[in-house]
């Protein structure tokens, strides 16, 4: 069993920062689960375009207002606690925080730690960076 | 893109609900993410003896109080806000809420919304109930 503790990790190396978020990685590929859990931060005011190409992602609004833009249908969805957004398609999207939103997010395959978000907002595969 | 909202779920047969818990199906294996992904209540003052003999499970508190022991070591870690808990042995354990505790689970393979509670305390594999 692994148990960690969120506070534990926001100072240490597991807690990832670029532009207006930071993403704490609770379990990565190396974990052995099959899956990587993060919670993630965004700043208020902020807004991310991103496109998993490789992962598939589900993310659950514990904290904070915003909305999504599902930038191959047009549509925008309200996020607020309780509400869950998977990106089932690799499907480019627009996040948008209003006040600070806190996400727990699950990527398959799991994310290794080492990846970063590349000039098309995907995370490289995992080959590509082994 | 997949949008879902825990409180429209919770009235529909995506919420189920056995001994002194509740657990709402966010993501099962019909949506093809490759996990499951559930946001679980225990009542205050419960007790659970699972083993997920079948799957790795992630569990993180988001509120509440309370303790997981591991029944193969005899450990005990106190459950809070911000600790998260990877069975990754398939750990037989004992989850105990003091207070209610609100968990977001992750469930590899997935669960596809037919599995009960064994007797042992394991959910059944999928093959078992093809």
């Amino acid at each position: 069993m692994i148990v960690r503790d969120l506070n534990d990790l926001m100072t240490t190396d597991r807690a990832v920062s670029d532009a207006k978020w930071t993403s704490v990685r609770m379990l990565l590929a190396d974990d052995g689960m099959g899956f990587s859990f993060h919670i993630t931060f965004l700043e208020a005011g902020s807004e991310h375009t991103f496109e998993y190409k490789n992962h598939f992602e589900s993310v659950y609004c514990m904290q904070g207002k915003g909305s999504i833009t599902d930038l191959g249908t047009g549509e925008t969805h309200a996020i607020k606690p309780g509400v869950m957004y998977a990106l089932n398609r690799h499907d480019r999207h627009i996040l948008r925080a209003e006040s600070e939103l806190v996400m727990a997010c699950v990527f398959n395959p799991p994310v290794t730690g080492n990846e970063v978000h590349q000039a098309d907002g995907s995370y490289a595969a995992m080959a590509e960076l082994a």
